[in-house]
């Protein structure tokens, strides 16, 4: 984790007489009771889910609709302060950090749910809507959205950080769901990246540079998302491997046999330990995979036999089925709450946790290499895998109060990194870079692809006023 | 089709002296038997199958290799020559067009398969390899490729416009199968978009950026692609409709319910006639919709028996199910003849076809203002849909000695894509922008969407030397 810290960045912040003058035009904008300076919700608003130390902007607003949207970025290109978007704050890599100060554009308030089209299979949403929201109002219309990282998120923060999950093997990312976004642009303009077709090949790809952009490029307003019928039945089964290798060879055979499974995680021994103490289970510690099946009820049945062959002929050892709601909502949430399992385990430790991605016909040695660099290294770590995406999580448990321990966490996560990218892969398949990966972008994309990510970010946002520090280290 | 015309265009084309000293840096380069200046080869790749004027480049020249392709774009830089990448010249917008003269780099001689992995599900290819080559390569392996427009096209192309095709609503379009490119920048260099990772949150999206970019930001030379396992069963099956709109609202409700359709393509009653007489068939000369269903002996069975029912429910007389591998391929092929159908139909006509792209619960409304559109106007034009996107295609044959006719159909083609537009669709679903629908971009992306691509066109290529022309009329 190289050069991740804020006081590398040198562009001057605002000088107090400076933030004065941004407070009194926002406090006329919006009313002095929705500007925020105070030091606890600055503070808030720096900082996010990750390991990065956090960086509080100048001031927090938060817009009710994309009119005031408009009016504050105008407000922000007049005094030439940074615009940070805030969503839920549950981001991993410091994207939220205002690290040259500025004004943190807070979206939670804007959490309309516009428009819902069971013909069309397609939402439109304010940004600040978070997934469980979104849930919860589409349940009862028998459909669903599906994308589900395990914070809830909001909706604009997801885009931004090109968020995917779970069911990413069978349904997409956010890349392959955004059908089409409302922004305000760095220049102050609203810009709709694309109408409501289902596909479309009229010019650049704007709705695909934003997602993943991290607010860098701009401030998204709306979003307009697929959403799926859900199906007739669900299913989940659990499948425990004498190997990690002989779970990510089942994987892989699955997919070649075309099952299209929604869901097939891994979790490592140590995953499973932490999860039987804080779910209170008692799951055999062994490589685990966890698997979904949607369809009908005759196509679930079929689907969970041939996997549970498959599974078998790797050496997997009681494969279950559960068809029971109940059943499967509970082994569910024990892969979910996998992450909070682990920080349960190691009381008075502070969390890091990454993300890399690779070809699945590399997973296997890249996290045995992995959990290996993990042992020598004394740390405590436990991995978890969207495999069928060749994604997966490494979770450290540090002592931040033991400076050797944390060195030995931050080589072990260069490491990490460099095995990826050099295996093929990325430095982050769903996290995002952040300011934490900012630094790995050349490893990964080389001088020519870094330059034409600055070039564009300079032509979009020639003050670099939106994000700055984000992604690339301008 | 407003100012769809080369001759607006005014940059100043290479002189005669000039056009000498680039033949002879590229025949220093390449030898000078691989430097094509001929009327009829030029002519040629001026040329592609769309209804727009032809507009030859100066010199055609055929890279071997990555390397030959990054030294010819050194040349033509040098020299200020425009750079216009060719496929299989059977895009229909006039994307290959040399608007202002220049190179047109045939990519056709860099046709390797370099790799295929089994486990990954992934291919890398050169731009040159084509559709029906991949095919015959990946079929004994089990796998194929599932973007199918109806030429053989090559992958290089189908990347530049963006392509898709029948099997788009249940596999996406080239978007959501590229991985991975490696094109030549406009500033000659070298640039690899992205790993092999099935997912990534690292850095802007440049491969989605480039794809329907149109060979305007780069040249593609090498193409890493996701491929599917071939599934156990396959099936297809015809369902007549009284009307075009409960066609239209079967498709909705299979969308609906979830069922997995590899296929649901719809022709209306005068592209039946046509079928019917190239392909001396005898179907019901009325709304159809053709579907094909992928998965298991048991999935495609239970898809097919629930498709049927849905469609009954909308009307449908003779569902027909094939599962007879000859008989399925015949239907196919039927509709995969439907564009050389209307021409034979109509000899010594020449087609105009487009395409356009509207929300799904549109599209019975568009097309029948577009069928309604026809008639009125005397026109003879034939539709098909890839209906489960919303896109639908217009053939429409027109005599081109007939001044007022051609008139005629291009006031219907300027209709048709504004009803597209103001339905929240788009001007083009798949056949791309070329300079035949760049006068439109403006009206489908505003000001602001265009100002974005424009400024990200300056910044990649600030000199215009990529595809001059196309796009955007800069």
């Amino acid at each position: 984790m190289p050069a991740a810290d804020a006081s590398a960045i040198v562009r001057p912040r605002l000088t107090a007489g400076q933030v004065r003058a941004l407070v009194a035009d926002l406090s006329e904008l919006l009313g002095a009771d929705r500007v925020h300076t105070g030091e606890d919700v600055r503070r808030q608003h720096g900082s996010d889910e990750s390991f990065h130390a956090p960086a509080p902007p100048d001031v927090v607003v938060a817009p009710r609709s994309t009119d005031e949207a408009v009016a504050i970025v105008g407000v922000c290109r007049r005094h030439g302060a940074p615009v940070v978007p805030f969503g839920a704050g549950t981001s991993l890599e410091g994207h939220i950090g205002a690290l040259q100060g500025g004004v943190s554009v807070d979206m939670r308030e804007m959490n309309r749910i516009l428009r819902v089209s069971l013909d069309d299979l397609d939402v439109t949403v304010e940004a600040g809507v978070t997934r469980r929201q979104l849930d919860a109002r589409l349940r009862p219309e028998g459909v669903f959205f599906a994308v589900d990282p395990g914070a809830d998120a909001t909706i604009g923060g997801m885009v931004s950080t090109g968020a995917s999950g779970t069911m990413t093997v069978r349904y997409g990312a956010m890349r392959e769901n955004v059908l089409s976004l409302l922004v305000v642009t760095p220049r102050g303009e609203l810009l709709k990246t694309r109408s409501r077709a289902r596909k479309s090949s009229a010019g650049y790809d704007l709705t695909r540079l934003l997602v993943g952009a991290e607010g860098t490029l701009g401030l998204v307003c709306e979003v307009t998302l697929r959403v799926h019928a859900t199906p007739e039945a669900m299913s989940a089964a659990v499948a425990v491997f004498p190997t990690l290798r002989d779970a990510v060879e089942c994987c892989i055979e699955v997919a070649q046999n075309a099952i299209p499974v929604a869901r097939m995680e891994l979790a490592d021994e140590s995953q499973i330990q932490a999860i039987n103490a804080y779910s209170e289970l008692d799951m055999t510690v062994a490589p685990t995979l966890f698997f979904e099946f949607h369809g009908t009820e005759a196509e679930v049945a079929a689907q969970a036999a041939e996997t549970g062959r498959i599974a078998e002929g790797h050496g997997a050892a009681g494969f279950r089925w559960a068809t029971d709601e109940a059943e499967r909502r509970a082994l569910w949430r024990a892969r979910h709450d996998a992450y909070h399992a682990v920080r349960a385990m190691h009381p008075g430790r502070q969390a890091l946790t990454t993300d890399a991605c690779v070809p699945i016909s590399r997973l296997a040695d890249v996290i045995l290499d992995t959990r290996r660099d993990l042992d020598e290294h004394g740390l405590n770590g436990s991995i978890v895998g969207h495999v069928g995406d060749g994604n997966f999580h490494v979770t450290l448990m540090l002592d931040v109060d033991d400076g050797d321990e944390v060195a030995r966490g931050m080589a072990f996560h260069d490491r990490l990194v460099r095995r990826a990218i050099e295996a093929e892969g990325t430095c982050t398949g769903e996290h995002g870079v952040g300011y934490g990966k900012a630094p790995y972008l050349p490893l990964e994309h080389g001088t020519a692809g870094v330059g034409w990510m600055r070039a564009i970010k300079q032509a979009l946002d020639p003050d670099d006023l939106f994000n700055p520090g984000k992604i690339l280290d301008l």
